[in-house]
């Protein structure tokens, strides 16, 4: 796997791609923030096109969404040599990937990433899903985009809280493979963080990872850092109330405190170095309120990882700064008192 | 890719395959007819297993039954390291088989091929899939069975008319790949054809032309000889009344003799092979009565088959006996003739 990431002005890199291709048709994905924000700087690159628009956030990442996108494609007559182009963040890119994967057994698709998370995580690796019935991309392929092209510009569209958010799997980056980079950005204010060469810098690392263990048998799993628990705490609040609801990154951030407390009363780290993590995270990203009667739920959650095997809960935890083992067995106790350390 | 294919009797190759292997789950998928016709014969040969049970029949391979099947899979509390094992005709495994490709981005999966149809077509190839508003196989994926078990004993279990339909794509194997088994099988009446040595023969030449051609870039296109026209047809009627329902060869057979017009029509075949084929298959399976107001609509539907390149309606043609071409560019009204033909 050679997977192809650009970055660089979308006027460019999207002009480049498509120079000599022959696709019989384009067709586009967007949600409708990005058909107002993104599309319009996208439009006049591309030759005549159907768009479809979906409804953003993740709540709408399942297959009702999907349906809505394999009928447009229908409609428009696509055929195998069509490219389908989604321009979004991590919902649009993870969605209109699967349906260009499964549609006439796959098409070629295009990633144009819009947010920080999508540009530094989702757009590499290959992992294209939705969420069913609740549970966080439970269906999906691995199928690799023809191309994906970031354009650091696209983030001046965006909330901060979005930019925070996507900033948590840059902190996983670090501290799951480079000590002296997390060295770093943890003395740098979230503000005044060089997003460009950040973007570079964790592209650099996944694309490495994933291209050793393209379909997660092993050392692919590190990139879970924070995503167990964080994966259950984020479906737990996606239903409730909406005010309760938390950003991927958001998340992911309490995730990788509660899983490096587990790293750490595993003797994997030391405490200075969870003190590092639990100090960064809370200045950076505040505390969630978790109750009592929220723990359960959680706990149960966890039980769909997609790691686990048969009823072993396996996370990937820090085993120093920079280094993370993978399918370390963690029993319910230990993830009580994980979530109990981090409501302390 | 190197398929595993094994035919013999079930107790053997289901009892070999799952020495040595260490699934967390099994799961299996059958229909309401395998259920009480093949699943008695397996279940024994199994671990404690849960079951989900679809409706039979080409009409529910759709998203609707997906989602019934991967809710089961759910509520089992499947793993990434469980087994699904289908149990049935083309319907249960292309659709049982997606569902295993797409359920957390793809889980093992071994296919027990029932009918004739899937032993010989089906069962190799890796091709998985479900229909989506009304066009057949629209949503899919390619996804290689962790092995194919054929039991020719499943054959008993069949309705004459469901093994006649199988038939068509041995016939189609015959014509494309094998001039001196076309030789053999036109004069042998279909209630004495021999079905293991057939199975065996089909499933080879299917084989040798998959493993050149996986993804169906080139070569892999010959095995739609007869489907363009016929898919449509099939698609069709079974739009319409219940008796006009089509089974897959049966409409396939009626392809095969358009096709095979048009074949002759561009002075690919000879009259002499044309006159072969449909007397043969008139003799096999009578005439598909299509009316004048059918034929809009066949035509309509040629549009959305996979094989096309922008407008281009592209065939598989023979050029012999025995031999077949692909990307054949043939007009509308090219085929409005060799519907004609058909009807006259």
């Amino acid at each position: 796997m050679n997977q192809s990431v650009v970055i660089a002005p979308i006027g460019e890199s999207l002009k480049a791609f498509l120079e000599g291709t022959a696709y019989s048709k384009v067709f586009v994905v967007a949600d409708k923030q990005t058909k107002k924000y993104c599309y319009p700087h996208i439009k006049a690159l591309l030759p005549k096109h159907p768009l479809v628009v979906v409804e953003a956030g993740e709540e709408n990442k399942n297959l009702a969404s999907c349906e809505q996108i394999w009928e447009a494609m229908t409609e428009a007559e696509l055929d195998r040599h069509a490219l389908v182009i989604n321009i979004g963040g991590g919902v649009v890119g993870d969605m209109g990937g699967f349906c260009a994967a499964v549609y006439k057994r796959g098409i070629d698709f295009v990633q144009i990433p819009t947010t920080l998370l999508s540009q530094v995580d989702a757009s590499v690796g290959g992992k294209l899903g939705i969420d069913f019935h609740g549970f966080k991309n439970h269906l999906g392929a691995f199928n690799i985009p023809n191309s994906v092209l970031i354009d650091p510009l696209f983030l001046q569209t965006l909330p901060e809280r979005e930019l925070r958010s996507g900033f948590a799997e840059i902190v996983k980056h670090c501290l799951i493979a480079d000590a002296e980079r997390w060295g770093k950005i943890r003395f740098v204010d979230f503000e005044r963080q060089n997003w460009p060469e950040l973007i570079a810098h964790s592209v650099a690392i996944k694309k490495k990872v994933v291209e050793q263990d393209p379909t997660e048998k092993g050392l692919r799993k590190i990139l879970n850092f924070g995503h167990t628990l964080g994966h259950a705490v984020e479906t737990h609040f996606l239903g409730k109330a909406p005010s309760k609801k938390l950003f991927h990154g958001e998340a992911i951030a309490v995730g990788m405190i509660m899983e490096s407390y587990l790293s750490f009363s595993k003797k994997m780290i030391d405490r200075e170095l969870l003190t590092q993590i639990e100090e960064f995270i809370f200045a950076t990203y505040g505390k969630v309120a978790i109750a009592e009667e929220d723990i359960a739920p959680i706990l149960a959650l966890t039980r769909q990882d997609k790691k686990n095997k048969g009823k072993e809960i396996r996370f990937s935890l820090l085993n120093g700064p920079g280094s993370c083992a993978f399918d370390v067995v963690v029993t319910t106790s230990e993830m009580r008192k994980a979530i109990d350390y981090y409501m302390a």
